[in-house]
């Protein structure tokens, strides 16, 4: 990712202009969710970013603003809640517990997407400035969209009880691999907490 | 803490056996414990517990072996398991899920209960050596001994979903403060979570 571009050769004077083409913005957060989650929220730069994407540090402003916009930029592709919020508030109301479950395993599941997500939890825990962006740009644009589809008491907070569960079952699976619970079928430990959050989600 | 103790006056060649008295163990699990939350597993060292302590080295690993053993004593100490268990266990069942989360919630609303089991969070997150000890001592000790007293299919898995829900609950609260999580009541989390903690421990 840090090799040159083949488009790069013969071309020194590169302008914000010349690489703004629709697929800069697509290198620029490939190469920052790949740093962050190598190297935490504390030794990723926006300079690093924009040499890994081969593109100037002027243009990784001009998309995404400061280093906290590009992280929250760069989680949301992990979560991508514009796709992800439909798909589970939307469908039949007595399996959104379970809908929520299963895409929360199945983003656990898959390397390419828990190595992100383990190394934002990592910097969030560790330094407060990951924290506020995790806490400002995806907490709030993840779980309060969900919970302004929800039809209970203090939507927000059942949506954080919720979130609280699936975050502490991956910290304890993927990260501390405490056993049983880091060897087991990803449907057992579905079917297990699909009730926690069904009625977490749906009980007045 | 560091300051030497009066009987160290006049007393240049201390031996263990002057100091192994039954002040000594305590004084370095508490210095551990203030070193570990402080500093973190990684820049703690056993010659620090003990110059903190007021000991020498050896006498620490005299009462606790390894680094890794102090550690997980250290931490002992915020969960007292020995207390905790048979309190958590004994008592009537339909409200085990109740005593679980008043017991998790008291520990973390404790500002000096709090700050060391962060601090091991943190470590474990970040360090396998620290994530190892939590996993073989703590939650081996803790978690398998009210395993052993449920009466449910595959009791740990069920101990380990229950401790993963108020983990998370605890990072979201205290560390990442998301709201209306950070600043919720604490008996309203305990009357949310207990039904959870129960299904888990006791439905069949």
């Amino acid at each position: 990712m840090t090799e040159p571009s083949p488009r790069r050769r013969g071309r020194p004077s590169r302008t914000a202009a010349q690489e703004s083409g629709p697929g800069a913005r697509e290198r620029i957060l490939e190469a920052a969710r790949a740093m962050f989650a190598e190297r935490g929220y504390d030794k990723t730069s926006v300079r690093g970013i924009a040499k890994a994407a081969d593109v100037d540090a002027a243009l990784v402003h001009h998309y995404f603003g400061t280093k906290d916009e590009v992280f929250a930029a760069a989680i949301e592709v992990s979560f991508e809640p514009a796709t992800v919020v439909p798909a589970i508030v939307g469908g039949p109301r007595e399996a959104i517990g379970e809908r929520l479950a299963r895409f929360f395993i199945s983003v656990w599941e898959n390397p390419a997407t828990r190595a992100p997500l383990l190394a934002i939890i990592r910097s969030a825990l560790t330094h407060e400035a990951a924290a506020k962006v995790l806490r400002g740009f995806v907490l709030r644009r993840l779980l309060e969209r969900i919970a302004a589809d929800l039809d209970v008491p203090e939507p927000k907070f059942r949506a954080e009880l919720a979130a609280s569960h699936m975050i502490g079952i991956a910290i304890l699976r993927y990260v501390i691999q405490v056993e049983p619970l880091a060897s087991a079928d990803p449907e057992e430990i579905v079917a297990q907490v699909s009730p926690t959050l069904q009625r977490y989600l749906t009980q007045p």
